[in-house]
């Protein structure tokens, strides 16, 4: 159960207010606001705050194109040309802010994308909880041996108990020894901010993160994707239902063009336009080296 | 009149229509909310969308901090407290959005504070409008002669008169040699993206600029100080005002620690050190280069 | 003629030191240090400093995969294999200084990317020198009828005449004006600040512009591309040759996957795939919107 | 020893090169290049790359001031006068490219600065090194009882003792459990992207970080700084032996107006006036809270 009856009771509380405002609203989001959604074992995702909508991006990229604009396109229309044309800017008028509990091996992928804010809780300052990250047995891989950065075949019997009697106790004593060392109970007590480099990377912290639309779509791009890590994409995956709630015009094109799209090279076009004049082409008169080629087989199949 | 009838009509409409939301509201900034306020002869400044409050800094600083808070602090100490510490990211939770119309050499200084979302008119797609910027009588300041960048007294008389009239008669011919040539009435006419290169730099362009909190208050420390230009401090000075309503706390900190605060160097304080000991202080003595004195007695003053 | 005999004199000087180091040297990159190569009738590019090579690219790949890489490949092959995947860190390894001498109106679009430090030739402290970009006969296009943003026909006769003359005679008469306003002889002479406003956006400027090779690589992906506005193309035309001979590998990779591939929707993936079932898919039973269709078309016409 | 024998033997290769370049070069640099300064137990910084010097960061600025310049002012003068303005610009002009072996909670804090590219090693992909910090005697502090962010006095005696074993071992323990784990000796062996859930944050890891002058001296004000965690304070400490052997002007101006100097509020400038007038203030009659006083009394002590 991920959510203490305190955040409980502070869920609640918020989401029992209402206000009025004059700001862009967007329905699909609030009923999303401040509700905690469950991922992975003690993690959660909420939203904080939004800004925009829908219709903020097509506000700001008529901005952009003014009087000029050649005929009324509807919004859903104008949307999908930005997508496809990588006009960035109109979707940077989207933000949204989250609230997310996540394994600190999680978090330390996740802080990468650079271009977003933070507040993270600080364990300089303050006591870390006892809630570490325990794969459940389907989420217990082995390592690829076509793959070094990813996933074979869920582990199983004695070795998958190992496993998991490890990951458990190893992360019982830590705490348990971390506890020790900061309590001042007949003693000086370690400093919390020396305290905590005893602490296993499946530990949970948490953070609010704020992050434009665009940039939040291309952390979705990259984290939604299949050769993401599971732990993360599970994250990205319960914030993509939100996006899509949120604005769902924006939300289509970007699985259209983005998601389910992809980049084919120069060569690969033009082994595609030889394919479409009947010609036979194989990895060795393709000129793309095997691993392009497996590729450029996998996004054709 | 800086705005046209159809903006009016826009903005009337904008105010017009309320939602419900359980998102954090400021009572403060809904007040001001679509209202363009004018700036300059045909320039405005308006809120088109925030996000965020006072609270919302508090309650991201606590996320930080967690349990560990040593005391409970009120909203204020604390805001002032991360004020004073130059802990930024609290602030970076706060967002706004506002719809400006500037001249365009105010635009290009504007544009160098790169952590902001942007969207620009584009005179490549559509027309521009024919309204320029022509300085107040009491604006037309002579060229300073202790400074290389900055303006001395106010010009006077024929001197006074012939840059108006150069001012708006080069203005009006550009305009109409503008129009000739993507005239397309018996003829091809010019690129659009070509003929705007005519157009002087106190033609008005218009955008919407998102920005965080932090980066705002930065932009507002050098824009709204005395040694920026006039015609870029009047828009700061307008925007502060609507940052005081929007987060009263924060922007009574940023007056007090950034706006009516100084750095002062080693070498200066040690000056402080010798003086406040009955010690005096010269020039000649302090260590001091003759600028860094007289910005030094300038502080002090 | 672009380079005054000023600037030839500082560049033959700054060509003529050598120095030892350590560092990383790109020799293809040490031949054009300093040279500032034409660009349109007055502007240039030079670069000014690099940091980095191919193998540089390489190094912090290494780092990343450690000993984990599962066979020595050599430094192409892993370069095509991080541009292919969107690995994007390891081209920030390398950055460059360039100055760059461009019209005020190219400056405009090119500062639009924010992840550069720039630091411009400024107007307010210093004297514009009386240099302004009128187009060659060739770069005098019509608007486009079939694209607001772009350019059609080449103008002949008395309009490209008429257009040609405005342009010219309407930033000779500002610059005049300027002279005049800003002289000190005989009157107090108008701020520089204020009187750069009535220079047109033809005139040249300059400046250091030091971007990273990742985000260089973006620019150029748009800029250099056939919808840009010529008078951008031509500078990232130019800065492609540097990059071609500054690291070799990387630019190959950039021009096959990026300059030379395209982006296929979900949709275009699927129409691709039925195409080459033998199925005749037109834009009616494509599911695409007719200017989808079109790009599709273009793209593997 | 911090060094492998073959990092010990790359690095020897790399200094035995030199090459010829027309390159701006910092000579107090250059004798730092490659070298691997120890930091803590097992980590060090060493210098891979940098682009400029001191003259690289005038050559900026008197690009923006142009011929305007009122009088030839020396580099020192000028980087002192930018430094003292909080012209940031041409500061970004430099820049610098570090490998740092860190432990991995110093990582945490240090990846929160986002103006920087990282390259840092993956436990996605591979195999950690069996390497912890365990704090040297001198450095295991308790909580401070002042501050919930800061250390108090040194631990001794048995209390001390304990905190090394529990370190020591779990780490031990941790690591024995992950390399069982990831065996794929008679099983087939846990994915590394999961393993590495079990080691803690004194584990090491490193990563090629590579930042502009002005961000790193933000980072080393920060970092540098009484406050700072002694563990990530002993890694700035040593980057300013390099900086101030790289940018002597820069470096010196730096801990002049920065590290050595204090912003003062409007009311703390307010008070020091009163007192230099030879008025008795106390905090009571200050308006300063107790918190502000005691930091004025620390500034002006």
């Amino acid at each position: 159960m991920p959510l203490s009856s305190e955040q409980q009771a502070e869920i609640a509380a918020q989401r029992s207010e209402t206000h009025t405002t004059m700001r862009a609203t967007a329905p699909g989001m609030e009923k999303h606001l401040y509700t905690a959604y469950p991922v992975l074992d003690h993690g959660f995702v909420r939203v904080v705050d939004y800004m925009g909508d829908d219709e903020a991006i097509c506000q700001a990229a008529r901005v952009s194109y003014g009087r000029g604009t050649k005929s009324v396109q509807n919004d859903e229309g104008l949307i999908r040309y930005l997508m496809r044309h990588w006009h960035s800017t109109p979707f940077e008028m989207c933000e949204i802010k989250l609230h997310v509990k996540l394994p600190v091996f999680v978090a330390r992928q996740w802080i990468r994308h650079r271009t977003a804010n933070v507040n993270e809780y600080s364990a300089r300052y303050s006591i870390l909880d006892r809630e570490f990250y325990i794969p459940a047995p389907d989420a217990l891989n082995a390592q690829s041996v076509i793959n070094n950065q990813g996933r074979g075949e869920v582990l199983e019997g004695e070795e998958a108990q190992r496993v998991l009697k490890y990951l458990t106790e190893d992360a019982m004593r830590a705490y348990d020894h971390y506890e020790e060392m900061i309590s001042q109970d007949g003693q000086q007590g370690l400093a919390r901010e020396l305290a905590r480099m005893n602490l296993p990377a499946n530990i949970y912290t948490q953070w609010y993160w704020k992050v434009d639309l665009h940039n939040l779509l291309h952390f979705l791009r990259l984290r939604a994707d299949a050769h993401a890590q599971y732990e993360i994409r599970v994250y990205a995956d319960e914030i993509c239902k939100l996006v899509a709630d949120w604005v769902p015009f924006a939300f289509k094109a970007f699985e259209d063009y983005r998601m389910g799209g992809a980049t084919l090279s120069a060569g690969a076009l033009d082994v595609v336009r030889r394919m479409l004049k009947g010609e036979e082409v194989t990895q060795e008169n393709s000129g793309m080296s095997k691993g392009e080629w497996r590729e450029f087989q996998g996004i054709l199949g």
